[in-house]
């Protein structure tokens, strides 16, 4: 298939050396040229600063940030107004693409994505939506080539995968980051948590989360949750988290 | 070595299954007779349920709840006053042990128990502490048949590990819990989450929490935040936690 891609952050980057394996990709766009070209050199793509400048296509995917979508697509659809345009955000809906452009859908791949760490393409679910039954064949034919789990979801659907994301992933992040900061405090290697960190994650991909729940909270330990929020006192914010969840785990498990 | 075992929960059950690849397990004692004899025939080990029936050995764990340390360790020390006693808890000091009981010491596995989910005993890290110091060179010894990570800290340090460990694996479940409920809610099915969840916690033992962060607080995307919080209406909890935590977030990103 050719394809151009919108944008030269971290999702389209990782897109990029993704699609690179099993499709052509025309052009790379970036506001930035330098930034264009750095990628595109990386993906056999012509680098592009100008809209003006994309060269014909049958597809084209926008993978900005999510503030910059309304522009961006509007931009691209005046150059390529029979293009379908795909954009790459959870939160997003179809009607975010001009009301002109009929040809329209969405490709989210459902990962995190940092400059530092490679994807597992193939295990990454994707969920698209398109709203023109056409293009359904050709945006799943897409979806196919690069993960083995592909989801049709509807906007509402895709929002709550999205803001689940926020709770499992940004959120657990913050976590660790907090249990960092008391670590530290304390001289202790940050690096004695992994192995813990690893196993509550694969555990709760293997039973439900409710279900194997552990800790103070969960045993409704009076003694140690009131030495842990003793031991927070220098440290108001985490003291605050802490009595927060604990009363949160404490009311969902109460017999 | 000759070690016998006191308890039969999530902890000992783990423990009695290590220990039995190296080591002769003498006793498994548990309140219920059933229990431990259900855990000694795993480990060809005799089961006792009266204190007294305690055979005498060098060496004997105390893997019970943190409230039931103190009495237990008192039973234990009347029928074994020259026997090492060690206990597993991460949050206790060793002042727990009756004072006329001198070898004493701790042995606690940085790690989360389920009776699910196997542990990778070589990679958890062992914390060992004891007030004499002959007792030291056996203590580090049997820690070292059981993994390739022991360290020695003393209580203080201990205790700040077991309130990281609440942060990094106690409430990163029950993030995942309440991603859970926000997917279930719409029909959706929680495994899609799985890869995130996972690269998540592998990314966080590959660079600083804090470095990897994202999402829209740290992004201080005001529209997404917005617009989730308006999603989690009928979930007055979830909003709660995703408002603090979003805060928290925000400020620990500011430029």
């Amino acid at each position: 298939m050719q394809i151009s891609l919108i944008g030269s952050g971290r999702v389209a980057q990782h897109l990029a050396q993704v699609l690179a394996l099993q499709h052509q990709i025309v052009n790379i766009y970036a506001r930035d040229l330098l930034q264009a070209q750095h990628l595109a050199a990386q993906v056999n793509a012509t680098a592009v600063s100008v809209y003006a400048d994309l060269q014909p296509v049958a597809l084209c995917i926008i993978a900005v940030s999510d503030q910059a979508i309304a522009n961006v697509a509007a931009q691209v659809s005046a150059v390529l107004p029979d293009c379908l345009l795909l954009h790459t955000s959870g939160s997003t809906a179809l009607d975010i693409f001009p009301e002109t452009h009929l040809r329209r859908g969405v490709l989210y791949p459902l990962q995190t994505f940092s400059f530092e760490s490679q994807i597992d393409w193939k295990k990454t679910p994707l969920l698209i939506e398109t709203n023109h039954a056409d293009d359904l064949p050709r945006l799943k034919n897409l979806a196919t080539t690069l993960s083995e789990r592909v989801y049709c979801y509807d906007s509402a659907q895709r929002l709550s995968l999205h803001l689940a994301a926020v709770f499992a992933c940004n959120f657990s992040n913050y976590c660790y980051d907090m249990a960092a900061q008391i670590v530290t405090a304390q001289q202790v290697d940050f690096n004695l948590l992994y192995p813990l960190m690893l196993e509550t994650a694969k555990k709760a991909t293997q039973h439900a989360p409710q279900q194997v729940q552990t800790g103070p909270a969960k045993r409704g330990d009076q003694n140690i949750l009131a030495l842990h929020q003793s031991l927070l006192q220098q440290q108001p914010d985490l003291a605050e988290v802490y009595q927060l969840m604990s009363q949160q785990i404490m009311q969902r498990h109460v017999d």
